[in-house]
């Protein structure tokens, strides 16, 4: 067994990408280690062997594999033995829904909020490259996209409202127990806080008890990585 | 085996609650039949036994169970031997977020829309109660209510994005076969083809291909109820 994931970091080292967090915590679900190779946004080259310039990608011995979901994909049908990220066909289709959703409504969300913030957390070498390429794809500063955080926080927290409601009823979006759904969701807010000091969730909101439980799964390996109070 | 289903029906027995559909899918999916108790908003003594005034209500021989969630719940636990609405208990988990998606961004949404629409397919007798209930939860008159449609259709759309990019990759919400999630969500445009001619989706979205797919399981038994093109 010799599993590679590359991912993209910031300065000092730092893990923030939500998408590669999700494969963190995947793996440690399927209690499966991985050699981790840093990924600079400049150091997109590193990954020409994947054929696309997206982070992450796990390499298990022959076979390489990018896009998050994909890699989830890849480690519930290459290690069924392991704890399933899953739990069966039908909640592999669910777990695509809220794939679908995290991505359209969280994470879009919380980018607007933190874009700025993104920016201090990197490595210097990177900071020209991420803010012309994110300025010119919304046509706006970052410092623009950002501005309006306050207000625009409130429409997020609604946004949220199908996630709350949920966790409200049980312990984790997989129900009792977590699965993929969970670190799905979880990396977007594991992503905020390594590099924001913005806080997204209302003191007494219900996600926060969720959070915490997400966090302390695998001797607390999410909050292992150094980030903000949130 | 004596399952009793307590229904809303408007005008000539119409029946066309969101709820009650994902329902009356749920006990086909399951191979059950059901005695159908139509039951008009202004019936509710009716339901005077299940201690709540909503519909669905189920009957089980000795068993009263209401709300739709609890409902499947129910049945999936009872009828363990027939095919599953969840698959496991992840599924269920991750349907109880598509629940509270569906409620929070698509029925929700969908109300607002065609909610004067409805008052047309109901009972005379029931028209007066509808009206003024909806009028004052809302504080507006129903026709104030679906006024702006024209423009509030197109933010639906866009809330109806992470179904869309799911149903994109997948033929049904559950995966390659149709699960509870699927009814919920199909119980709500199957209430707006019953209650109102509003177009809710672009003809080229590929929503409109899933709800082909739900509408024709079991016989096409949902296109069997009478109502608009959509």
């Amino acid at each position: 067994m010799a599993l590679t994931l590359y991912e993209l970091v910031g300065a000092e080292g730092r893990k923030f990408s939500p998408y590669c967090w999700r494969i963190r915590l995947a793996l440690a679900h399927k209690g499966l280690e991985a050699e981790s190779v840093p990924v600079r946004f400049t150091d997109k080259a590193l990954l020409a062997f994947s054929n696309q310039k997206l982070v992450p990608v796990l390499v298990d011995g022959e076979t390489v594999v990018s896009d998050s979901w994909d890699i989830a994909c890849y480690l519930e049908q290459a290690y069924p033995d392991r704890p399933p990220l899953f739990g069966s066909e039908d909640a592999r289709g669910l777990c695509r829904f809220v794939n679908d959703w995290a991505g359209r409504v969280q994470v879009s969300g919380i980018f607007r909020m933190i874009v700025r913030d993104i920016l201090d957390r990197l490595d210097p070498e990177d900071r020209e490259y991420f803010r012309a390429s994110r300025e010119r794809r919304l046509g706006k500063t970052l410092e623009e996209i950002q501005a309006d955080r306050e207000q625009r926080v409130e429409e997020f927290r609604t946004n949220l409202s199908p996630l709350r409601a949920t966790l409200r009823a049980q312990p984790f979006l997989g129900g009792d127990r977590p699965n993929y759904a969970d670190y799905i969701v979880f990396g977007g807010f594991q992503w905020a806080r390594i590099a924001s000091p913005f806080i997204l969730l209302e003191n007494a909101d219900p996600i926060r008890n969720w959070r915490e439980r997400v966090a302390g799964l695998f001797d607390g390996l999410a909050l292992s990585e150094p980030g903000f109070d949130w």
